[in-house]
């Protein structure tokens, strides 16, 4: 079957935004059409990546809104939401419409508007992706991952600290990305002493509330061809769920959706991962991003927060850089927009267009983790010329 | 490439239901797996056609949820959302993931529960599917279905009973399927009599609000003959979009997303228009059908209304049957199901296994329509031993 590949990506400034939801879809789906010199009349199938428009601007329809917009019509279009992992499960939709053969040019856009509700209310919507027999007992994600991370630190005798380099090395990465929403360090005491959020888990430990938009354009690799002399494949892609009742899984410092959805993306592309170069990982929570190196074997299990000591992980002075983009942790978390915004900066970083974040990478991946792990898309990348 | 065959279907009652949509979904997957004879264990990609639940239920994830109830897990799982054609954007969801060879095994699952909402509560969820620039003058699906009434009546010189009949037939289809949600038939009188909506549609022009779901179950040609002697193919599939600003149509009763995703289905399958046995049209509004049937070829522009006059359209006595299911008008209108009902009715049609309500049909097409056309995804299907 021939390869599904990559040729324009792009992500509007992430953060508090004016904008609706549709505006902010137009603006990074003109930049990516832009950034590949395609046309928005070239475009055959059109999927949209958001969780919850319609509960956030009581706005549905969004992707034909978008079609209309940007001159695609009479271009096929679908939303897809696989909640906070929208954007992955996005990635999947574009290359399954490619290698189906359904379409020879597809566009991917992933976008939510938040901010303009209150911290509750945007987060009470979140937390309706939680089972009902959790929910009703007030456990939403935040509580999971507080839970998580003290089993963790107890379990692995890891330092509390540990978790605190998470946020630090990811708000340094950020410092570098124009269109992150914070773009400032944060030295490990403000971040260990921020207010208690979920303990052991303090502000610093979580990701923000969002306004943004990222989008990548697909078509088949002889088709790349013709646009572009570099461009970037997608070697690997799958999904996989775990339990939707968090307290049902037997160890809760495994993520089944990241270990299953690793084993499919290695399998397809060939690659272990040890080949992997530079990953983007999702940091909704720091203590994510331990449990996602360990389930996709960048660490052994109980063991990836020795590697963060290490400094391992660092962008400019580490042998594995994670995170480079700056994280969902200081980029921003649009929930149907990360998943997307994890693939530009991978793409970013292979063709070499990453500039003061640019590191030596051949292979990259993305993890993307819908809700708490309840359904994981993992996706490897790799240079296409 | 391989053919994409469907090897299971089933639907739950429609109409008043008791269960929330996360039961409702499970029914009509379990159901579907026991017609095929297949185990959740061998799902390996699970999709859910729904457009509101967070607004319905204050529920999201129930995708996840589901892959959980049925013991699918780690199957890959993702909601698919195109408002009143989430159903069909399912249908091609799925066939993609099972043509591009990222799935052998996958579950589509269509469903909505919207009846525990007042009318007002339930349509206001389905306009916010209109663009802003209509909706804030209270421009919505009726209001365009009248209007576009209105206009065919006069051009086309047509009489307001061929609208009547439109109902009048699919109730009476109705009336064998023991799944509708209204199985009564209903005099042309009553019908022309009822409360004025849209002038001049009536009450009974309109489907009703309805809670229900549907499922069908999609593998490679190969894989189906191991389960099963007979089973069905989709030989064509495709969707497009129309303007999202209704007024900006050049024709107010040609529908281009019917046109241009009819043509890429037929186009895909070899056949055309004469080679259609039965077909299920997406009866939302009475006015759709003779626009679905027009948009499809089965009568020239303006003249639908005679077939429709002349009974050509009929189940037992007509030659060519539309809506032998009783259509969205009698069997009720769950957003994200009706997608996939339509194709179970398609489905029981080639195999046989429509009781009552059986034609002689070799090739059968359904039409489902998102929004005012603003998506429409045109399915194809022949039996395939």
């Amino acid at each position: 079957m021939e390869r599904v590949a990559i040729i324009g990506a792009s992500m509007t400034q992430f953060g508090q935004r004016e904008a609706w939801l549709q505006e902010l879809l137009a603006e990074a789906a003109i930049d990516c059409l832009e950034d590949a010199g395609v046309t928005g009349e070239e475009i055959e199938h059109l999927y949209v990546s958001n969780m919850a428009s319609g509960e956030y601007e009581g706005q549905t329809g969004a992707v034909n809104a978008l079609a209309h917009d940007i001159d695609a019509m009479p271009a096929y279009t679908q939303r897809v939401d696989q909640t906070s992992s929208s954007g992955g499960a996005g990635m999947f939709a574009a290359w399954q419409s490619v290698a189906s053969g359904a379409s020879g040019m597809t566009l991917l856009v992933g976008g939510e508007k938040m901010t303009h509700r209150t911290t509750a209310e945007a987060t009470d919507v979140i937390a309706s992706l939680t089972h009902r027999v959790e929910y009703k007992h007030g456990i939403t994600l935040p509580s999971f991952a507080g839970l998580t991370a003290r089993h963790y630190l107890e379990r692995f005798d890891a330092p509390r600290e540990s978790l605190g380099k998470v946020a630090e090395k990811n708000h340094r990465n950020g410092v570098d990305n124009p269109n992150a929403q914070f773009q400032k360090e944060v030295d490990l005491e403000t971040i260990l002493e921020s207010p208690i959020v979920a303990d052991p888990l303090r502000l610093y430990d979580f990701c923000p509330i969002t306004d943004g938009s990222a989008a990548l354009l697909f078509c088949p690799e002889s088709v790349a061809t013709e646009y572009a002399d570099e461009y970037v494949v997608v070697s690997g892609i799958d999904g996989a769920t775990d339990t939707h009742v968090v307290h049902e899984r037997d160890d809760p410092t495994v993520m089944r959706g990241v270990v299953e959805s690793g084993k499919g993306a290695y399998e397809m592309s060939g690659y272990g991962p040890d080949d992997i170069d530079v990953a983007e990982l999702h940091d909704m929570f720091t203590i994510l991003e331990f449990l996602q190196m360990e389930g996709l074997g960048f660490a052994e299990q109980g063991e990836a927060w020795k590697l963060i000591e290490e400094g391992y992980t660092e962008r400019d002075t580490g042998e594995f850089p994670i995170n480079t983009s700056g994280g969902l942790k200081s980029k921003g978390h649009p929930l149907g927009a990360s998943g997307v915004a994890q693939a530009v900066e991978i793409y970013e970083q292979l063709m070499g267009e990453a500039g003061p974040r640019q590191v030596e990478a051949d292979v990259g991946l993305t993890c993307n983790v819908g809700g708490f792990g309840n359904c994981v898309i993992t996706t490897i990348m790799e240079a296409g010329q």
